[in-house]
């Protein structure tokens, strides 16, 4: 496949900018093939009209339809074959056995959503029939779940695949029945650009409008902020760092009409390290962090960066455990030269703080000019536990263990947590047990608590929940992985007093009896 | 009941403050009794810190335990009497009638949540089993909803009951445990102190930390802002204007960390009239019309600011049945004298645009410093729709009759809307019919589409949706009204790899198998 370096709007490549940005290999700093356009505000305009007319469309076709939609672009990501893969691998510099792995994961959700958008059960009906014999008479009413509207969307460039132009959020979007405007990753825009031309001929298949799906290419600040001030955006869903994500949360909440911006932001991830887990397991412990840590060269919005244990013997084999595993990693390339070079500068402000030490590092050095991170896990006392030099997420494979002197000081520590996607805990089931207040504090402070495992690795399930308190996201009630990611873009109708014949199938009398309607009645 | 002007602070009754303001009796401006203080920043910080420290409790209390103390507060409602009333009645100038209906639906509510804090269903627990043979291992998966922490509310001054201290924000963010704070709505300040006590003495008889309720008074925008601006605070609600939401918003965004801010700021809530209802029934909507836009002194978030018909003799019959009915309306006192003055400005503002006219009025004038609105309808040629000065919601009893060539201009006006909390067609079921793409329309701009009754009124039941795009709210997904405004305080916490004994009782294997594990799978 050439690639051309132009936007996808509504069906149409088209690139009327002099502006242009080129990808870089990280692993051997080249530069990569064709330039890419940076959109106007024009293209930026049409992709947002064209996505606002695509919506009514939309509502009236067919559920097949729709479900039709998502199961060709899972095929169409299969059967682009290998050149979407190695265009990824050179933009990311992941391996390919991951991105393997990826597109699975990738194709296996676009199915999930084909099969949600096929049964419509996300629709949720709720019917309160009318009692005309009241007094006052009880109105008929009856509510679901339609989709919001056109939705912008930024992937993030850590999941290439999975979390970018194809990734949960712009294929939840679609199967709420959503047109969607991606801005592609100026990091992978290649890979970007491979994956609209499969949604963009599977949209053209399905006989959907064209403006079901744009997508258009930027680099700088402005093409973000344009995008999500339009007025035909109605929700906005980001994954990417605080500082990208804060700016856009603030431009949306700085429009005349604000509309819902969902942004997951990652964090710190903490792991509470009990006392039984270490006397049993700490290096088992020690192994399973290491590798957690180093997955995907530490870029997984939920890498564990703090880990606190009680002082004594079992921390000491513990964090001697973990040098020794730490040892065998090797250098590897990180996503993108930005992400590396922010990489750096995270582990010389933790290095710069007294009193926290380096324990472990990878037992050789990076090569030059590739971008390669090195493994490094400090230890410190719990009382730096609070300061801004470590309190930041650095994203990659760094990890700081926090000698505290009881599991009270666990818990005090955990009742200063921000939010943060998720807690790991180890443990016996009798420190859990024993330690019952800590798993309350977390459920405030946390979308998903570990135990006994690590955090990286997220089951794509009915039950995930991949959210969690600001900063790890913009809204706790919401999920950007898993079957509920689909509720960010829906918002609920009411319909009252509607005659059976006009109303949508789900609330009709004869379909849904009252006694199946859907959620339970709380 | 004698009142004493102070704050509760986790049970405790105080004013430190030296600033004070007093209540006003609308219906003859007559300054009412006690000064009631202006809280203080330590004061906030008092009853926030209070609220932190009891949420831990609220989650170990039995289910039993929350649906008592709901039930109390409904008991100590009703148990309170007629002071209640009286002292409602001096403050805003609602009708006893009224204000003891309106008891009745708060009482009501309070134990519809009651019901729900017993049965837990709200938590809706989704469990996905663990499959250890899978390659990779599937982890073991189940989340479910828990409060979010400390809600800080802010009532409405036209629901003095059910939209204040004891109304459904307050209440449902009780059921899912929730501690709350509340501020007192400034223009029913007595109202407000009798309802805390009656919530305080709840709270003491169920054995709950005093810090589950606490209420501050205020009458400046600083008390607010100190308010939503505690790092204590997880969740705000707001029922109010557009001017006083929007700021809040803006400062609860403006937070090193942002919490979800639940605006309900009311709405124009256009009314759609289809030929076939005008031919039918010009004089019976026209009187239904006029009772709309005068309940409550036109004092409702739901109230029928905009009509629009299709010019001609049917239109002419409505306008000229619209006339007598308005006619008969006699001048009523509205809430306070703030709401009195806004109201008259509106009016000048509508009577300034040149094109439109007044085509009906109340009888008889208003009696002099009373604060009385008179009920003005208005009609206008649907070119001045857009303007600025008719499209802002007039809080009060008036209404624009907008004459429009064809039902596709009425379409057109839809297309333009922002978000209201309700639209309403009178139509055939032809009508509705033929105009389908209306109702498509209506639905992303509007929570709940009414067919031939009027928004006023809301039923309080599973299936309601008091919502709809901003400025109607800000955020689409959620309700404030009904069972479902309990899920703006919650948010899921996802429990991985957890042994059964130390799972919350809802997700224990033993207690919900998989095939009956709430929501629908999607």
């Amino acid at each position: 496949m050439k690639l051309t370096g132009q936007h996808f709007i509504a069906g149409r490549r088209t690139a009327s900018a002099t502006e242009t940005f080129q990808a870089i290999n990280p692993a051997n700093s080249e530069t990569l093939d064709v330039p890419f356009a940076e959109a106007d505000a024009t293209e930026i305009d049409e992709a947002l009209i064209a996505a606002d007319e695509a919506y009514d469309a939309l509502q009236t076709a067919s559920s097949a339809t729709i479900a039709g939609l998502l199961e060709a672009i899972a095929d169409g990501l299969e059967s682009v074959g290998e050149v979407l893969l190695e265009r990824a691998h050179a933009e990311t510099a992941l391996p390919m056995g991951r991105l393997t792995g990826e597109r699975g994961r990738t194709c296996n959700q676009t199915r999930i959503f084909a099969d949600m958008a096929r049964n419509e059960l996300w629709r949720q009906p709720r019917i309160d029939e009318g009692d005309p014999a009241r007094v006052p008479p009880k109105p008929d009413v009856r509510t679901m779940l339609f989709g919001v509207g056109p939705v912008v969307v930024f992937g993030a460039s850590n999941f290439p695949l999975a979390i970018s132009v194809a990734g949960t959020d712009t294929i939840s979007a679609l199967a709420a029945r959503c047109p969607v405007v991606v801005k592609a990753h100026p990091a992978h825009p290649g890979t970007c650009e491979i994956i609209a031309s499969v949604i963009t001929a599977a949209v053209e298949e399905s006989g959907l409008p064209a403006g079901t799906f744009s997508m258009v290419h930027g680099k700088t600040n402005r093409t973000g902020a344009e995008l999500v001030q339009h007025d035909k955006v109605a929700a906005v869903a980001f994954t990417g760092s605080l500082q990208g994500g804060r700016a856009l949360f603030d431009a949306v909440n700085q429009r005349k009409n604000p509309v819902p911006f969902y942004g997951e932001m990652g964090s710190l991830n903490p792991v509470f390290l009990l006392p039984g887990a270490l006397e049993l397991r700490s290096d088992e412990i020690a192994s399973g962090l290491i590798q957690s840590v180093n997955l995907g060269v530490g870029q997984f919005c939920t890498n564990p960066g703090a880990v606190l244990g009680v002082e004594g013997v079992h921390l000491d084999a513990f964090l001697s455990a973990v040098k020794d595993a730490a040892e065998d990693v090797a250098p590897a390339t990180m996503l993108h030269p930005g992400i590396h070079a922010a990489f750096e500068q995270g582990q010389q402000r933790i290095a710069s703080v007294e009193g926290i030490n380096r324990v472990g590092s990878s037992g050789q050095p990076p090569i030059a000019d590739s971008h390669q991170a090195t493994c490094n896990i400090y230890e410190s006392d719990v009382s730096q536990i609070g300061k801004q030099e470590v309190s930041e997420e650095v994203f990659g494979p760094s990890s700081i263990v926090f000698k505290c002197q009881s599991t009270d000081q666990m818990i005090e520590y955990a009742r200063s947590l921000d939010g943060h996607l998720t807690a790991t805990i180890h443990g016996t089931d009798q420190d859990l047990k024993d330690n019952a207040a800590l798993v309350r504090i977390l459920q405030r402070k946390v979308g998903r608590i570990v135990f006994n495992g690590f955090p990286t690795g997220i089951e794509v399930c009915n039950a995930m929940h991949h959210g969690g308190p600001y900063p790890a996201t913009t809204h706790s009630y919401f999920t950007s992985i898993g079957h509920h990611s689909i509720y960010r873009f829906t918002k609920p109708v009411c319909f009252q007093g509607f005659p059976d014949s006009c109303l949508p199938a789900q609330l009709k009398q004869v379909d849904v009896p009252a006694s199946a309607s859907g959620c339970p009645t709380p």
